[in-house]
């Protein structure tokens, strides 16, 4: 049977819960067409992070790899268009590191773009109703570091791969004044929708998702 | 057996779905302690709004009332600390209407507090993980239109009432981009848990909700 | 000579500047038609603020009033249409006072309108090219509280008067990220035509300035 | 005399001005150190802009090369960290060409760094008294297009380039409610300073200017 790796992390920034793992976790086994969605959890730690997604990358063989990430401020699926091989971090990581301005990976491309169909994914979520968006940063802390690494370990690879951020819990927005946030269950339905397009779609729709600035 | 009267609203502003009478459906005929909920839709009209606010209030002799109304870009349930004697509308409500600096009630003060335990509510929600903030404009629409007449109609009775904005649902913001939402499952259990408070506490807490500016 | 009461405050909440004592003192002395601007420093106190706002009412028997407030996280000038008797302040004002929900001045009404043209005022202002807007609420700390009292103590009188928030000089701004600011020189320039207005134009304009929510 | 390439661009998207031209314009001719500013206006057309670009560099052989371009809705000046090979436009260019995830050169790398010191620029700006902000996208519109293309052609050139995103004029934003802006002359003062230290500094700092998401 094929696998689909889902990845989530470990909770971090002081929280203790991470909606990313929240979702993986409640589709660890689910049944997408004829693929099983194998979720596995990141340490939020630069380095030891990519260390776990090679690990599952070599293990699993997933025919689709999705990675999803916590991004408190934003209010949609945001479906992250490319990767960008710098660290550059705000705050510290779960093992007290805290790179600036050093490379992913020594050598690599300054960037690689996602391989998943993410207009078609768009598309899709919106018309099924979960606010989407295409996003043209990923940032620059440990969710930019682990999407690189994915993209670059199946750079010559036709396996589709990418990351999606996501908002903040119910719970953990309570804890900041206006903070926007949505619905395990509504975050667990839309990753179901959007692993089932990346699976099941060809070439990507051609339709905008930019922005101005 | 008494009463408490949970208003919502018609859909306006082209939407085909309003979450505040979404909320107050799914809450009709449900026990708060020993009251139960009785669920009344307005209209999304000057002056009919309140007409059918007031034959509800005269009905029902409630105990208790909030008004729900929507509030597209706000990501928390939002209590209202003040209605205000204006009509001031950027769009037409759904008979056409479109008034501009006219007085809700002529005669009547510049403004009512609301007369709930806002910050008790405020606080019981945020402990039980709801995003919940005080907001000291119910804006200039059929909303704060509702909640002018509501509090003036109540203005000598001793029963609480007030309003609450609500976001709009996954489905409303899906079709704006990087607009917040809520689920409806999240802010149906908010405000049962919102009425709960209002029903049972005493006077009100003394906790800062203000805003510099 | 006929006399227009301009006033600012003093810095607060940690700055070391305050634009709208800056504003307010670049245009002190100048004339406007044929009365002089007189402007007033007032202490960011509650209470102390309000005994210097009406000791220069006293002092200067103005024909006009308008008080000046820093608005950090505004983008643009900002008249207020509404004064509202609450104190709840999420800072310690200068003299190290924090109240919470208590009234402005016990007795009074819950709120005032503003008695200047703000529609014609905002008009106005965007016809010359400066960003303006409406706002329904002027916090609940002391510009709001400086602007009930003004507002109550000349509630029997002809003399227009009013608040307008301003945003945060660029050297202010500078410390937070994504803040929006604007220039000194904009600003001395946008409170001159706008207290023009206030002082030549009639009847207040008919056109929409609310908000939905 | 050494050269310092400047550009800005004409009007797009229903505007009759271009902030990035009227401050490229501004500083036409002066001298930063050693070097005179020569300024060049783009028009706003995919690859048309690029052409215009490709032959002032021809012709000027510049030593340093800054690209301004107008960002609605930011509030500073807003240095870009990378440019990417994509054109994905929501709106037409000026020629009418609204192209859909198309390379912006064929064959060219998924994205370039800037090769300015954009940290020490930031730092030097911020601590001047001008607000500003490392950005970690450019969009995918016009300025990105010119971004990467500038980033190519002086991909093995020692000479320094980069990207400045820069907010609205006062009389722009006051079109658009509740949008920042900046005054021209803090604007085209914050862009002296810019280059004044893109050309002085050595190596670039060290200190944090990432995002989280």
């Amino acid at each position: 049977m094929k696998t689909i790796l889902l990845t989530g992390f470990e909770p971090f920034g002081g929280e203790c819960i991470n909606p990313s793992w929240e979702i993986a976790r409640a589709l660890d086994g689910q049944l997408i067409g004829d693929a099983r969605i194998v979720a596995k959890c990141l340490p939020c730690v630069f380095g030891g992070a990519l260390t776990s997604m090679r690990e599952a990358l070599h293990q699993l063989k997933p025919c689709l790899v999705l990675a999803l990430g916590q991004a408190g401020g934003r209010a949609e699926l945001s479906l992250e268009r490319v990767a960008v091989n710098i660290d550059d971090a705000r705050i510290s990581d779960n093992a007290g590191h805290k790179p600036i301005d050093e490379a992913v990976i020594e050598g690599a491309p300054v960037a690689y773009f996602s391989s998943l169909p993410i207009k078609a994914m768009a598309a899709g979520l919106r018309e099924a109703g979960f606010p989407v968006g295409i996003s043209q940063t990923a940032g620059t802390f440990v969710c930019n570091h682990v999407y690189f690494g994915l993209q670059h370990y199946l750079r010559d690879s036709p396996v589709r791969s990418g990351f999606m951020h996501i908002p903040l819990l119910p719970e953990q927005a309570a804890k900041f004044p206006g903070q926007a946030s949505m619905a395990l269950a509504t975050m667990v339905d839309g990753v179901r929708v959007a692993l089932n397009i990346a699976l099941h779609s060809g070439a990507d729709l051609r339709e905008s998702g930019g922005t101005i600035c």
